[in-house]
C-alpha cells in the first residue's frame, strides 16, 4: 500500500487517548493498517480514476486518495471482523487480533474503524460515492453470510456455482467492481456497466488464488496459516472439486472432520487431507479456473475501457497480476 | 417506538432474499428491531425537531424521521454487538441473536445493519448530521472500550469518576446528546451548546437507572435476564459504591466471583450477592444519583431550551421519565 495512504487513514483518530485505556484502544485501531496490506483495492482505485483522466496533484486526485483511504478502512474493520467469524490464528503474520485482546475489544475496534472508513468518504466529498460503498458493504456481508452459513450449518451439498455466487458477493464487489467504478466517479465520470461483470470475474479469480495460496502457499509470504481455511472448514473451489471426485473413505473422513468444531478437529488427520487436495487434481483444477476467470474479467475489462476511452497499461499490469500472485 | 418507524427502518433493507440463505440473513436483520424497541432515542430527537419549530408533514419533518430511523438502526446494531460482547443471554424477553445463529452470522448482521444506518443517514439528507452520527459512534466505542477493558482486564481499582466518564460516552451521547443535537439540525438551527452537558446528565441518569433496573426490575417489563450485569461482571455505580462500603469477607466473595469466566462463576453465590446489593444502602445511593442528575439535566436542558427561543412540553414530560422509568 502507498505510505500517504496509511498516514491519510491514521490521520482521522485522534492524535492521543485521553486516559490509558482510550491510548490502548488508538492502539488498537491502528494495529491491523500498520502491518501493511497489499493494497491491490486502492491501487485499483487509484489508476482507474488516472484512466479515467484524474492527474495525480489535482483536487480530483485529493479526492481519490480520501476514496481509496476508506476502501483501505474497510478492508482493515472487515479483516478484524472476520478473524473473530472465522477464529483465525494469524494475520499478516502476527496474532490475530482477537487473539491478543480478546473478542469483545477487538469487535468494538472493527466497530470503530469502520465508522472511521465513512469520516474518509464523507472527506472524499464524491457524488454517488456514499452510495457505491453501501452497496459495496451490502453484497460482502450477503457473501460472508452464506459462506458462514454454511459453516454454521454444516452443508456441504454444494455446487460450485454457490461457491462461485458467495465469492463473487463477498470478494468480488470490494476488491474489484467497486474500486474499479470509484475511480470514475472521482473523475465525475459514470462508471461503465462492464466494470461489473469484469470485477466480478477478476474477484472471482483474486479469492481462488487465495484459496489456492492458502493450501499451497510459502507461509512467510502469504501471512496466514497455510491450511487455515481448512481449519475453519471454509468451502471453496478446491474442497467442492475434491469433493465431488473423492473416494468414498477419503470423503467420509473430510465429512466427520469438517463436522468437528475446530479444536476437536485431528491436526494430524488435517495433515493428510491438505495432502490429498495436493495430490488430486483439484488444486490444479482451481488455479487453473483462476486463471481462465482472469483472462474473462481482463477481456472485458479491455472493452470497457476502450468503450470508455480510457486506457491505462499499468491498471491492466496490476489486474494482470491477480489470479498469479504468491502473496 | 413509533410504527412508522419501523416500517422506515426496514424499507431500507432488500423485499426478499435471492436464495434460502439470504432470506435467513433478512429473518436476522428484521429480528432486533421487530422485538420492539423503546424508542426513547428516536422520539427525543422528534420532539427536539418539533421544538425548534419542524411542523408534522414538513418536508422537514420526513428528514427528522429518516434521522430517527437511523438512530433506531444504530441502537439494534450496537445491541447486537453489545450482546456478543457480553456474551448476554436475552434482549427484548428473547434470546440474544447470537444465541440462537451463533457469533460469527450475528456479528455480521450487525455490520450489515451499521451500513443499513448510513443509507438512513443520507436519506435524510440534512446538512451536518453525517458528522452528528461519526462523533456519537466513536464517542460510544470509546465508553464501550472502557466498560469491557475493566472486564477483559479484571481492574476494580476504580473510582465512581472512572464509572461516569464510561458512561457519559457509552451512554450519553447516543442517548441523549445526539438525539437533541438531531433534532436542531433537522430544523437547520445550530445546536445549542448547553444540550452536551444537558445530555450527558440526563444519559447518565438513564443509564444508572438501568443498572438498578438490572437488579431490581420485574423481567417481564425490563427484557433482560436480572442480575445480567453481574453475571457479566460490568461495573456499575452500585457494585463501585458497594465494594467501597463492603466488609473484607463480602469483598473477598465478590472479587472471587468476578475473577471468574462466566461459566465459573456460581450461581447461587451471584445471588447472595444480589441481596447484598440490595440490602446495603448502594442500591438507593445509586437512584439518589441518578434521579439529582436528572434534576440537573433538566434544568440545564431548560435553560438551553428557553435560550434557544423554544420550548417543549412534551419533550420535558419524556425526559423526566428517564431515571424513573420501569423499562
Amino acid at each position: 500500500m502507498r505510505p500517504e495512504l496509511l498516514d491519510r487513514m491514521l490521520s482521522l483518530l485522534p492524535q492521543q487517548g485521553t486516559r490509558p485505556e482510550l491510548a490502548q484502544m488508538l492502539d488498537m485501531l491502528h494495529d491491523y493498517p500498520r502491518r501493511g496490506g497489499k493494497g491491490v483495492r486502492s491501487e485499483l482505485l487509484l489508476l482507474s480514476a488516472q484512466a479515467h483522466g484524474v492527474q495525480p496533484g489535482s483536487p480530483e486526485w485529493e479526492q481519490a486518495l480520501w476514496l481509496a483511504a476508506a476502501l483501505e478502512l474497510f478492508q482493515n474493520w472487515v479483516l478484524i471482523h472476520d478473524d473473530i467469524a472465522d477464529d483465525s490464528e494469524e494475520r499478516r503474520g502476527r496474532p490475530a487480533l482477537h487473539r491478543l485482546h480478546g473478542i469483545p475489544l477487538a469487535l468494538n475496534a472493527g466497530d470503530a474503524l469502520h465508522a472511521y472508513m465513512w469520516a474518509a468518504v464523507a472527506r472524499a466529498d464524491v457524488p454517488g460515492a456514499l452510495d457505491e460503498f453501501l452497496t459495496m458493504i451490502h453484497r460482502t456481508a450477503e457473501g460472508q453470510h452464506l459462506d458462514l452459513y454454511w459453516v454454521e450449518h454444516g452443508e456441504w451439498n454444494l455446487q460450485e456455482e454457490d461457491y462461485l455466487e458467495m465469492v463473487r458477493l463477498k470478494t468480488g464487489f470490494y476488491t474489484v467492481v467497486t474500486p474499479l467504478r470509484l475511480g470514475a466517479l472521482a473523475a465525475s465520470r459514470t462508471p461503465h456497466p462492464e466494470f461489473t461483470g469484469a470485477g466480478l470475474a477478476l474477484g472471482t479469480a483474486f479469492q481462488i488464488r487465495d484459496d489456492v495460496l492458502n493450501l499451497t502457499g510459502d507461509p512467510v509470504k502469504y501471512g496466514k496459516e497455510i491450511g487455515g481455511d481448512l481449519a475453519e472448514g471454509k468451502r471453496t473451489l478446491v474442497t467442492l472439486h475434491w469433493l465431488a471426485h473423492a473416494g468414498e473413505t477419503q470423503r467420509h473422513v473430510f465429512l466427520d472432520q469438517m463436522r468437528r468444531a475446530r479444536p476437536d478437529k485431528s491436526p494430524e488427520v488435517l495433515d493428510d487431507i491438505l495432502q490429498w487436495f495436493r495430490a488430486s487434481g483439484s488444486v490444479d483444477y482451481a488455479q487453473a479456473y483462476a486463471d481462465a476467470e482472469a483472462q474473462r474479467g481482463l477481456e472485458l475489462l479491455h472493452c470497457a475501457l476502450e468503450e470508455a476511452g480510457t486506457q491505462s497499461a499499468a491498471l491492466i499490469r496490476v489486474v494482470e497480476t491477480l489470479a498469479q500472485r504468491e502473496a
